[in-house]
């Protein structure tokens, strides 16, 4: 009697985890302004994250952060995202966009993840706060590398994306920050590539 | 001095790091047979990694595995179709590409996993080796959801790329036992998805 109930219990919670792993399908329609690599589109959210998950255990060992969470780090780079499906891409040099980013992620963490249940609603909310907030080592690590990543791929299909928006090496500066506040040997790299950058026309000096 | 010379390291794992991760990002062009949830266009392989690594922790409490290790398996799911970059990917039921598959895979796996640094080449050969063997129970569980997705996308889109394919509901359970072989509630549930979707004429009986 007591197995029948469990599993029972298990198809009720199965059920609406995958109504919300069907949901953040859409995560593959989230357009950002970065190209791929061999620029011939744009990059959706779904395989940013991928890429990121994947930089995070390979690059790990360049944080100057004690022991970060492996784990957990790859966790909130595979869900950092998700807010975007209602939300949309905020592009990060759109000033005006930025004004009201905090308030239409929050509605939309609100309804996307309750529909898992409760604990895991918890547990994803938690991790995306902790991305947002930037205040841990993972979180540190986790903004690094989403700072790094559409640096390759902007140097990689040679500055298309800077290009459109006319951005300058002063303002590539700013936004990749992030990535000094966790790892000196990534820092020193984004700086080469950011040079290398204007050198190449890709990047406005 | 030390200091200056492990910095030098560094930055040369570094460099070869970071031209694995650029290379790879050929995965986003690798289409699969799948259509995304909505039914607009095919799935990409680095999207399909993305989702199935969101399943991994969402839904690893159902396999009846003892104690999975959540962060290899995470590990596993993200690079395991990076050989398809060289290999393309091979449709499940398309059983003459499946003649040399294997060996157009490890000649993939030879020439992408070696831009890393030894370290690292040696310990994604293991993983992918660990998921291609369905030995252990990570790969168990990573070959279901790796069944399951597709599955759950083929229902929602209802069911073009089966219909596209003419599969049949026992092509697509004997395709999908791997999920009987690490957990009896998804694979319940894959079961009355096959059903429901045989009902609904998505899929042939």
């Amino acid at each position: 009697m007591e197995e029948v109930e469990f599993t029972k219990d298990s198809m009720e919670r199965l059920k609406q985890q995958i109504e919300f792993i069907v949901e953040v399908d859409k995560l593959k329609q989230i357009y950002r302004q970065t190209y791929i690599a061999d620029g011939t589109r744009k990059e959706n959210d779904a395989e940013h994250s991928w890429h990121l998950a994947l930089m995070v255990f390979l690059l790990a060992e360049h944080t100057f952060e004690q022991k970060i969470d492996i784990l957990r780090t790859m966790k909130m780079v595979i869900i950092h995202d998700l807010v975007e499906i209602d939300a949309g891409d905020t592009y990060c040099y759109d000033e005006a966009a930025f004004l009201d980013k905090e308030e239409r992620e929050r509605k939309a963490a609100t309804r996307i993840f309750n529909l898992l249940p409760a604990d895991q609603a918890k547990e994803i909310w938690e991790l995306w706060e902790e991305f947002e907030e930037v205040r841990t080592p993972e979180a540190r690590f986790a903004a690094a590398l989403d700072r790094l990543q559409p640096l390759l791929l902007n140097y990689a299909s040679e500055g298309i994306s800077w290009q459109e928006h006319e951005v300058r090496r002063s303002q590539a500066l700013q936004r990749n920050n992030y990535i000094e506040n966790s790892s000196k040997v990534l820092w020193d790299y984004a700086l080469r590539i950011l040079d290398e950058a204007v050198k190449k026309g890709y990047l406005k000096d």
